[in-house]
């Protein structure tokens, strides 16, 4: 590696290891703002945490900085072109909108005040996104204090619609191309597969969302007089709930799995090369058992390769304390499926729609809304910017990372494939159990400087591989 | 019929004719209290509505009114003995409590603040029950007010739980013989057929009601981490709520027809003569059609003679706007079963928690509570008080009332048969789109009126049937 980026980098990683306490204010600052996406009554915080954001960016030493009001919640830009055009650009994304927060009365600690407890920091959003973001904010600082700037130009890209598939960011990234080039995208919003172990996810399930509703009797009626000629909409939304899966544990929707791209031998082999503990991963759940589901697969091929389809809600009815002895009028049913390459989001939704509608009764309507499409992706592995990620995590972690398949997706990497044409490097800190979109979200603080220094890393491994 | 009774009979009808707008005033007032007995929150409402109550039956002329105060919620009595030893009594039972109001969304007026619209009275509590019960002091006051009292004694016993199946008025009437003792007990707390059609309820469905609680993993978790390993609790009560009906549209938990006494031919037919319109049931439900149910028997012997199950509320998961993928840790059903004569509630409540225990996976951990169970009752048709009932209905209607089974319960019916071995007479003044248990529930006017005249009819046959 050259000489002064060597250097640079230990200044930086100096500055970051005597900082510690303050970056963990900053970040600490970020949580406290409720920048729930999905709830209208949260626009506020959104638009407070989006001014703080920009603000921190300015503050770090980034310039353009600017908060892009789109047709939902803004997008925060910044960037640093002072490495020159020599230098490669890493363009980072991240979100800083999180999940809602119930049910709230599982959370130990309230969900928006922070706190540590045995080495962890509490908080919705200290995994998923706002923590893992934040280590990149703070190795751009850690340059910037230490010698005038990291070794890389640097372009941030954060968006307030992650978590409820917002179409924005990925509208602004088709129009602003030129804007956003750069020679590699760099993401922290995913899980390593243990403290030990980092990953770096090369697969991302893509997702269709749907509520469907069910309606029965024009209103609320008395099951004492009106059971036995009452089509039930809940009995009904739970008899194609029941219908969804077969006796395999498969999705039954016609042609769910036409498209679906096998695992290849090797993807298998690799796949079964990763550490994993069913026993951890039980109690990693707190649930009685892992379950079986698609037969014929693994637990983390399950997890990470094959199409699943999942009931997030049932609303209708009475759950209060007591008894209420209703035949609802209506039903509602919250259900996504995730999805593998090449499985097509648009044809999963007809193809689940259909469906369904073949399922009900005359006895009922039924309408099937998608909410939300995202496609699966791979990340190709052969490039410079992933063998700078994986140097960058043996410094970081002392550890080799492993690559995965993960289960979630985060919207944007198809958008930020197919519209830059530039590798997706996503570089997880956070941990299995970091309790994402759950009570007592939260992030290891182990994790959160191990983090920032392997960002560190990660900058002047991209810029020595651009000069070696 | 006695000169005096005929006589007092006439003024009391004309003082009733002439009070209108005052018995409609009293109402309002009754109907003003949110006595929503299921909800902690509405204690005090429940308190108010009670003292209200008392302070009314002093009011129209009873003595030693008072509140009984229970392990629950209190119990209002009344009664006047002045009608003399020869004279017959009569105990009124009703209730003051009344259902939740949810959906609150739905109501065009508000649930508490009466409105007349089209010659119906809008307000929770206007059908179940308050509306009926005070038909019944509307026709006493008439009395008290005209010729010093009614032709019998009456006695008045209103509880505050009946929608809560509290178990309190039964023990009450259990440990009160002596001081309840009468020679019929009077309850207008169901529905005629249609407006032409008034009906005396001979049979009641009993229930058992439960909560059955399915948990999974130990919070809520990420569907994308976890889909495919975590067995997802709504997708286990689906299941469980789908496979507790079989394709013929029977109870399939083991042993529930068992005991079931047989429709006898003699009913079928006598149920097979009751106006009966299919197209108006299903405009009445609001409905896109009739539900063909159990098979082998028609709408009307599935509503009133056949066991049901039905499901009341699904909770777990998310159901806000917008979506969030997850896969909850809990799940919590509400179902009821309604019964038969011979069913026993507790062999029920047995079988179903055994057979959801069997249905349930090992990938969770499964909870059946019995919230409250009730016994079916057939009334006995062979006695002054039922002829009485009949000629009151012909009076104050112009028609012959049906004998009918009811599918509903009156929790109470069974002690009173039991403890006191008088006939219970179930007169109905509600109509089957009265909205019980909904949003926009209602009395018809007409039906307030004439349920005061049919009151003060039944007054006077019960003590004509006396003195013949």
């Amino acid at each position: 590696m050259h000489k002064n980026i060597e250097a640079n980098t230990r200044s930086a990683l100096d500055f970051a290891a005597g900082h510690q306490e303050e970056n963990l204010q900053h970040l600490v600052e970020f949580l406290r703002f409720p920048s729930i996406s999905t709830s209208p009554e949260h626009r506020g915080d959104i638009e407070r945490a989006a001014a703080w954001l920009a603000q921190r960016l300015t503050g770090i030493g980034l310039d353009r900085v600017e908060v892009i009001p789109t047709g939902g919640h803004p997008l925060v830009y910044g960037e640093w072109m002072g490495a020159g055009d020599e230098a490669p650009t890493v363009l980072v994304y991240g979100h800083y909108d999180v999940q809602p927060t119930d049910p709230d009365d599982e959370w130990i600690s309230p969900p928006f005040e922070p706190v540590v407890r045995d080495g962890n920091l509490y908080a919705r959003g200290t995994s998923d996104d706002k923590g893992q973001l934040y280590t990149h904010l703070a190795a751009a600082e850690a340059f910037f204090r230490t010698s005038g700037g990291p070794p890389v130009n640097l372009k941030f890209l954060i968006e307030g619609e992650e978590e409820v598939g917002g179409p924005h960011v990925n509208s602004f990234v088709e129009q602003h191309r030129e804007m956003l080039a750069c020679d590699a995208a760099l993401i922290s919003d995913t899980a390593m597969v243990n403290a030990q172990t980092p990953a770096i996810v090369v697969g991302l399930r893509g997702l269709v969302y749907v509520e469907i509703e069910v309606r029965g009797p024009g209103s609320d009626l008395h099951s004492g007089v009106y059971g036995g000629v009452a089509h039930n909409p809940l009995q009904v939304v739970a008899e194609i709930i029941a219908a969804l899966h077969d006796e395999h544990g498969r999705v039954t929707i016609p042609g769910f799995y036409d498209d679906v791209r096998p695992l290849s031998d090797e993807e298998r082999a690799e796949l079964s090369r990763i550490p994993f503990d069913p026993a951890g991963l039980r109690a990693e759940m707190g649930a009685p058992a892992v379950w079986t589901g698609e037969e014929g697969y693994t637990a983390l091929e399950r997890m990470s390769s094959r199409p699943t389809l999942e009931i997030h809600g049932i609303g209708g009815g009475f759950t209060g304390a007591g008894q209420k002895t209703v035949i609802p009028a209506r039903a509602v049913v919250k259900a996504s499926c995730r999805l593998v390459p090449d499985q097509d989001p648009s044809v999963v939704a007809q193809n689940l729609e259909r469906y369904v509608l073949d399922l009900a009764p005359s006895t009922v309507k039924v309408e099937v809304r998608t909410i939300a499409r995202a496609q699966a992706v791979l990340v190709e592995r052969d490039t410079p910017a992933m063998r700078a990620a994986v140097e960058a995590y043996r410094r970081g972690f002392g550890s080799e990372p492993v690559f995965l398949r993960s289960g979630g997706g985060v919207g944007v990497v198809v958008s930020l494939t197919e519209c830059l044409h530039v590798p997706v490097i996503l570089m997880g800190f956070g941990l299995p159990d970091d309790n994402l979109h759950a009570p007592n979200e939260k992030l290891s603080l182990d994790n959160f400087q191990r983090g920032i220094c392997t960002s560190i890393h990660f900058m002047s491994e991209c810029a020595a591989q651009r000069r070696s």
